[in-house]
């Protein structure tokens, strides 16, 4: 049980980095400086979390009581802006071109843990309701992004990246669903796996959902 | 008192409809993919209520423990899509020439609708002051389009379409005036018919408010 | 005690006073109307107590049990909007020169008495771990000014103004830390000349943080 507990808390850390990431390196690549990456580093880790506790009514939200998460954040975005202002060479324009794809990386992993964080911490807070967990898993996974694109004047990935909601809605059903009938660890680690594999198999394959055309 | 309940609760699918609607046609006027539009047109829908919950301390709010609204929403933008893609001809110009109309008369509906309902919860709630209950049920109004327009990156309406917020405030004014002196019923139905009638009015006539010019 | 909690009430007015101004003024420059300038103006001025009382699970928040920090905002924005439409001459480009720098010392002093004000609601409501204190403090602070920003489409302050996030993490450091060691009242009142200082200061030299710089 406690085993549990300090596996999910690991993979918090590691979804704090990742979001964190790339919305340190949003605030890079639009040229703010080193607080405004910071501040855009810290809402896109912290977001998700953030308004998750706000709808289970937990209050104050986790995030306030233990500064591990924003801790984390900062650092991250920290080393990130430095590493990039000493990297202010020849290799910029290298460093550019790879920019997405490492950006696309980082906010899969964000997306596919902070989804079934999401639903552990209901689960803890007592809901067991399907619809219930997978929606709050869901908004657990996208609030940290959306946050970061609205506040960077960016369009919306979950509006605009193809399988984007659609990858956390799988992962959340899969983890929300398993979660009643086995044990919570594999459950939370399948949900997970599911989000970020079929994310990052739409953004290498370039998967396309249809759009209506007007010309 | 059932009997009211039961309306109440038709007023909201109503109104779930109409900003599933508004939500889902400018998701396909911006040429999004089919997630995307259901997306836009589910936090249209649910964006009002959501934000209404978190104010009055409902914890979940109301939409996370009833899927009704959601599946609406999603079954709502699915269609508009299908039959705008199949659509995809001559007609397309002439349909584009119609949308803001369409647009605006869905949107009205669902802001009067959303203003009384939010009102009616605040009540269930147990508040009975007018200032609380008009600003509730402003803020549920307004809320769904609020997040619309943010996330659809498009200037607010509340802050640019002549007599928004103003028809909201006025329906909400009357609906929580009245609703401590008569029956619930009339004085919701009174209430969504001020805000839709002057937003449609306003709408129709091209009622300007002043504003400061600079050259 | 009655004293400190008269003066931080007066301390409040002059914050929404300052928010409500810098909303409005952000409205008529965009050429808003007079009720898309009255929205600005309340929504900065109570944008950041809104989200905080939401945080801290204070339901319904402030500001919907007290009609004053409205009523204030909207006076606020209507007095400016009036003043400025009047005003409609040759002397409107020279209004338009010293807008910046009139907007930039209401938000500051806006920001600065929201962050401390916040802190001391923290107080009031049992809290008094420091991280929780300073991050509440700062939320409340940047809240108004983030919501402003974000619905007039504009780049975020908080993101793109040299020592703003900054600025209101000093001060709210400093209040937090001093609010368990003396009085509230000095504590408060050193904090919000502490953001207020920092603000002006940086604003007034240009002082400038570190960038990446991509050529």
């Amino acid at each position: 049980m406690d085993h549990t507990g300090n596996i999910i808390f690991i993979m918090e850390i590691i979804g704090t980095i990742a979001f964190a990431s790339s919305g340190a390196l949003l605030g890079i690549r639009k040229r703010m400086d080193v607080f405004g990456v910071c501040v855009l580093g810290v809402i896109t880790a912290v977001g998700g979390g953030l308004t998750r506790d706000v709808i289970l009514g937990i209050t104050p939200p986790g995030m306030f009581q233990n500064p591990v998460y924003t801790a984390t954040a900062m650092a991250v975005s920290l080393i990130l802006f430095i590493s990039n202002y000493k990297g202010r060479d020849k290799t910029g324009e290298k460093r550019l071109v790879i920019y997405d794809k490492v950006m696309t990386v980082f906010d899969a992993i964000g997306l596919g843990i902070f989804t079934v964080v999401g639903i552990n911490t209901a689960v803890d807070a007592g809901y067991n309701q399907l619809f219930l967990l997978t929606f709050v898993g869901v908004i657990t996974g996208v609030g940290g992004g959306l946050l970061r694109d609205i506040m960077a004047q960016e369009k919306p990935y979950i509006l605009t990246k193809h399988v984007y909601a659609c990858a956390s809605i799988a992962g959340a059903l899969a983890c929300a669903f398993l979660i009643r009938m086995m044990n919570r660890l594999p459950a939370t680690v399948i949900g997970a796996a599911v989000v970020i594999s079929i994310r990052m198999l739409a953004a290498h394959y370039h998967w396309n959902l249809p759009r209506v055309n007007r010309e």
